[in-house]
């Protein structure tokens, strides 16, 4: 299996309006492909516009935030492409879609790193954060996975939380959780919000 | 409970030797602290020069490599402290000793961040990353755990390579399950290679 790597996704449509969407980048040389659903706005975006920009912040509350319903993270011009990246991201590569693999559930963009850049000093490796991003996975797979399954995972990733959390985890750990709890307790307008 | 980065620390002896070991640094207001165990050469080092530098690199190669006897990255100075660090690091923090807060098992080295770098443009989070430090986390704790807990460990920690690890998360991974077999195979000298 290819290398995949966990970024937020902006996209603009006609009108230039941004979309932000947490995905997964998939290595293909030295090239990555952003694989949308269809349907989605990334995919619709992409198709009116064949550009995105990637990028990596360290704040995990931009992932928790935009699966529970909280997608209004600053965002500034990106340099390159016409497009946003986050203003607090530590960097960011901007994508140029040079070719798509059709497919009928998820369409493959394979895009060149046209512009690339450093905003801040990467502060390294939190386990809090990576198992932010597990429980992010997680908590959109519910349905397919037995009730005993959950928790063992929320169990083994609470660890990582208790032991090295700062507030930004502790409050992106939060947001996942009343989604998950939500969901588990049956309220499923609240469990489904996107 | 504070904040907790994981990093390759790099401290140096009188003689300007220096001994590189992944540490957690604690978060403490603006600074950080480093927390040796005694007896190690980190402690041994900060007593002798009291400066350490953390390097921030994307290749858990150099987390896995460190505690299964591979020791040799390769480092460049520092820029304002006596030391060295990573080469391939994407950022590093110089690290001055303010003070220390005696301890019989663990002391604290209170440090203030004198300079801080990028060097390359960091490429966000991959799940399989995050996989080998808590494998590399596991693999030093082997004697604590039942078989059946560090089984269900292992299990879990390998959805995340099997579908996001590139070819340097999965070197890593084996280097920390070659150890991990030798242990549980008996081989206690191979187990214990630090």
């Amino acid at each position: 299996m290819p290398r995949i790597v966990e970024a937020i996704v902006t996209t603009t449509n006609a009108a230039g309006v941004p979309h932000i969407a947490p995905l997964g980048l998939i290595e293909d040389g030295a090239g990555w492909i952003i694989a949308p659903f269809k349907p989605s706005r990334t995919l619709d975006n992409l198709m009116a516009n064949p550009a995105a920009v990637a990028s990596h912040t360290g704040d995990v509350r931009v992932f928790a935030g935009c699966i529970t319903g909280r997608r209004d993270w600053p965002t500034v011009p990106a340099d390159v492409v016409k497009g946003v990246r986050l203003k607090d991201a530590v960097s960011h590569w901007e994508l140029a879609v040079e070719r798509i693999s059709e497919d009928d559930v998820r369409p493959r963009f394979h895009c060149r790193i046209v512009h690339a850049a450093s905003h801040s000093v990467w502060s390294g490796y939190n386990r809090a954060e990576a198992a932010v991003l597990e429980l992010a996975v997680l908590s959109t797979r519910l349905s397919m996975l037995p009730p005993e399954k959950i928790d063992a995972e929320l169990k083994y990733l609470e660890i990582a939380i208790s032991k090295t959390a700062g507030p930004r985890e502790t409050e992106a750990w939060e947001w996942l959780m009343e989604r998950i709890r939500a969901y588990r307790s049956g309220n499923a307008e609240a469990a489904s919000k996107k």
